[in-house]
């Protein structure tokens, strides 16, 4: 994984283990996704970062790109069946229709495992849509690359730790605040950010569970708390929300939607 | 549904197909997910709404509920397997675990095609998970209800339609908007609304694609474009960014979040 190339892997089931993993100290450190350009932000590990102590220490947007797979030698025409994920057979609809006749779509639990059970089963008239590391993990070929009718599908991902980063060069920030439902609020602690030109680099409001018409609001600003005007913009915010928790800084990635070289 | 009880149905495999139809005239309205309380926006109807001339004209928050389902007569101590979504079997991971014994479960490519499937195939060791309505559909039983893991499992729909519509009584409108990127834009842009005392019920930024650092923002506010204090600060508005899209005025619906009864 981009985020840490040196460290060994310990895959976990859900995203609920994987915050308990660096929360109990199984792992040093756990990667999550948090947002898809196509389908969002994904809530749930927002949740998660509201209910563990742990912070945020580095971002990666990684391009999602889809590969036909099956095992070496097989050529396209001899494909009957397609495994995957619901979702990734729904994003390569087109690509699909476009190879010109019908092959059977299979849905399957996830995309890697998809590749797992053609290898295991020595399934030679079926293919796999999954990542290129999967082919190369069950030692498959690739019979197509970019299969994703969206090009520019990428999916921003956040790497948490039980200690804050000081980040070296440009930073991010990522925080959540509430406050008293009334017009204006939101318009209020953003001066917090404006009057300090700091620029904002996601806001995005959610409900608050159980209380009507109360909203959380993430952030991120482009800065680190390293720096006293992001601070001071802080400890304005802090005055006029009623709930402030701050995730942490870490270095910026690239923004996601810069097409790779 | 809720949105148009009257209305004929015409099922569309894609969210495009639904924009298309109602685009073409085929249909006089379409109904379309923008937001679900766990997973996010979903974007591309945000993406759609953009690339087509349609109106928002009604809103519909929808308890997701899954229900475990099963052909009639058949006791839960015989099911063997149990069809799904991915997602879905994901929501009810720990509901299934709590069944207290291991039940295979197998991948399926949505939760309506689950229950037909056990239906047609007349599976009586197998259940699907699925709602209330796909159970009725296929005249199968509902071995449990409420199966998702959390209770809090909100879809926000949107109506579509040709023309604008006037709402009568309280009103919400959403728009789209994207400035030049500098510290202070959302500030500016927002101060239209707080200014005028105009409360705002969703507010997302999204990258716009292409332009590295630009956004789109996407609002809600409760009011609707009949209101002169609102038209003013639409104007205002569109002083300050150099793109705003209004998709409408529509009647709003009761909080995602309010457990029904």
């Amino acid at each position: 994984m981009a985020l840490f190339p040196e460290a060994e892997m310990a895959p976990c089931a859900t995203f609920d283990e994987v915050f308990e993993a660096v929360a109990q100290g199984a792992c040093d450190h756990g990667v999550v996704p948090v947002e898809n350009s196509l389908a969002g932000s994904i809530h749930r590990n927002y949740d998660l970062l509201l209910q563990h102590d742990l912070y945020i220490v580095g971002e990666h947007n990684l391009r999602v790109s889809h590969c036909l797979i099956a095992h070496p030698g097989v050529r396209l025409e001899e494909i009957k069946r397609i495994y995957s994920h619901p979702q990734a057979l729904a994003q390569c609809e087109h690509s699909l229709r476009a190879l010109g006749r019908h092959i059977e779509t299979i849905p399957a639990h996830d995309t890697a495992g998809s590749v797992r059970l053609i290898a295991e089963r020595g399934e030679r008239d079926a293919a796999a849509i999954a990542s290129a590391r999967a082919a190369k993990v069950y030692q498959m070929a690739i019979l197509r690359e970019g299969l994703e009718d969206e090009k520019n599908n990428y999916t921003r991902f956040i790497a948490l730790g039980r200690e804050p980063v000081t980040p070296q060069g440009e930073a991010k920030t990522s925080l959540v605040f509430a406050g008293r439902n009334e017009p204006g609020l939101l318009f209020r602690c953003l001066s917090a950010f404006a009057l300090r030109n700091i620029d904002l680099s996601k806001i995005e409001s959610r409900p608050v569970r159980g209380v009507p018409w109360e909203y959380f609001f993430y952030l991120d600003f482009i800065g680190s708390l390293a720096e006293e005007r992001c601070q001071r913009a802080l400890d304005q915010l802090r005055e006029m929300a009623t709930f402030v928790r701050v995730f942490g800084s870490y270095p910026r990635a690239r923004a996601a939607w810069v097409e790779e070289e």
